[in-house]
């Protein structure tokens, strides 16, 4: 049997579960992040993002400035996933490590502008890029490995979430998927740029190069302010991405509709809601806390409580008690 | 201009060159490993390195058995690459990280012959695997990030041999280029397969899909038990990386032919001195000590004397002074 014929990423992780070998992993396979012993007060994080040509961009190669910006873009992105990931759990980003899969026909000045763009936001969040490898690959190939640290009684899992906690999210959702999370790239120019001939587009403006900020400092916020149950940053889509968190908590939700935070943009759109839900790319913080807490933390617009905690297992209802079908971005 | 007409390595490392934030990073670019601060006794290591279907592996596709076991060396090498970086540091290695780049026609089979081989050298190391990052891709891509930790006394960089260091091998060299260490797949089968249409057999051969053991016992005896100047694994060739340690030492090395340790196998075909030099994955301990503690480790049998460190910048003799060419695997 091939493995894109079993459809099913579950049975890939089953493969793929940890070997753990001591006690000093708190948290290995099931979080993005691993957290490991480290000191009496804190917690070593550690995580690793693969992005690829092809599947989360598309290796433009127009002649002309806006190239330049596009590879700055992906630069950009690719760390900023993984510091995401390290956001999400309370933690805080530090050192880096950089894997570079490089076609021979890449341009010069495109290798340059990808390193710009890493080392931008790795200075932007107080990281070291302290090495990494370098290979010839036929299509751009990105590896981050990325190691941070958290304070013990500051981490945030996604398996902590409680019965009757409130759901919050910050920002708004569903513009990433639109490709207008592309910063140095405005979708317009983007498109016009496609009509001249770039392959690929549909994809490209699906995982967008998105030139997003992960939300670090509001993460550390509420960690540090707030009891926080639970916590995923929303790389997949908010329905995808709770289920996840339900999934590790084995907690149901219901989630009210109406409260979704739908970005302007997404909203003049068709499908608004459905953006907001299943879009993906947002890369903003999906959490729950206890309902006062989670009012304090709405009081003072830090995020908007979009829905509640329950006992129905892997279930996500909304208000009237529709099921909300569980899908969105997908390895296989 | 495209990376591929430049030919310089040294020009994408100086793009890649590391991007220091603070003082905690011990050392960065430069060494494969990072160190970094950690606590009052001890340093963290921080190494990655990436594999490509086509460049270090070939993605054979034949049925029957003999593949079961090519995936067992692919997982089983990929891991086995950073655990020799890190026993050449003197370190021992904790934590693993996973990214994969899956084709989707992969065999399910294939893939969990993969994970068992990485799953081995993990238990076989006392490694950790806590997690990683799986995606779809045209060909099998496998990014290992790997993080232990080493004694600070017992640190040993590329950049510490000294004038009149003796140059020391564990091992012998040669064979890995020849394709002997593929300890699951003999040469013969291996060969035998290759007439029945399997592509690329002369790139897989000289990259080969060695079994090998990395060298984190020797190594550790070795600093637990001399004064150890400077380290390399034997990734690139005998030449290549003792070239490192002077580039990074700011020295020169007079190389004792005669004295090269050629393995049997590859003496006994042509070109055996010249197999140990360049060939390459041979993954055996390159390092400088002082003359008279070189000679307490030869006296043991730990490894041989094959040269001298000398003041001659980056230039590498013979006896009778001959230069040596500088070359090797190089990734463009």
């Amino acid at each position: 049997m091939e493995i894109g014929e079993i459809g099913e990423i579950d049975l890939i992780d089953k493969i793929a579960r940890e070997t753990k070998i001591d006690r000093t992993v708190i948290k290995g396979i099931g979080d993005d992040t691993a957290v490991l012993k480290y000191s009496n007060k804190e917690y070593l994080l550690f995580t690793t993002d693969m992005l690829l040509e092809g599947v989360h961009f598309t290796h433009l190669r127009p002649r002309g400035a806006s190239k330049v910006r596009l590879f700055y873009n992906i630069g950009w992105k690719s760390l900023a996933c993984s510091i995401s990931d390290i956001a999400a759990m309370g933690g805080i980003p530090q050192y880096c490590l950089v894997s570079l899969g490089l076609p021979p026909n890449l341009e010069l000045d495109s290798l340059k502008q990808l390193y710009s763009g890493i080392k931008t936001i790795a200075r932007k969040f107080k990281i070291n890029v302290v090495g990494g490898d370098t290979i010839k690959s036929r299509r751009l190939i990105i590896n981050i490995a990325l190691l941070g640290r958290v304070l013990k009684e500051k981490l945030v899992l996604r398996s902590g979430a409680k019965k009757g906690d409130a759901i919050l999210v910050t920002g708004s959702l569903g513009e990433a998927i639109l490709g207008k999370h592309l910063a140095f790239t405005p979708l317009e120019k983007f498109l016009t740029r496609s009509k001249r001939g770039i392959h690929n587009v549909g994809e490209c403006s699906k995982y967008s190069l998105t030139g997003f900020t992960p939300r670090l400092k509001e993460a550390q916020y509420l960690v540090n302010n707030f009891k926080i149950h639970s916590m995923i940053d929303i790389s997949d889509g908010l329905i995808l991405d709770l289920w996840r968190i339900l999934k590790q908590s084995g907690k149901g939700a219901k989630i009210f509709l109406e409260k979704i935070p739908i970005s302007a943009v997404a909203k003049r759109g068709k499908n608004g809601l459905k953006k907001a839900l299943y879009g993906g790319e947002d890369f903003e913080l999906l959490f729950t806390a206890s309902k006062r807490t989670a009012q304090k933390i709405a009081a003072q617009k830090l995020a908007r409580i979009i829905g509640e905690i329950n006992d129905r297992r892997n279930i996500i209802e909304s208000s009237d008690g529709r099921k909300l079908r569980i899908n969105g971005y997908r390895h296989f």
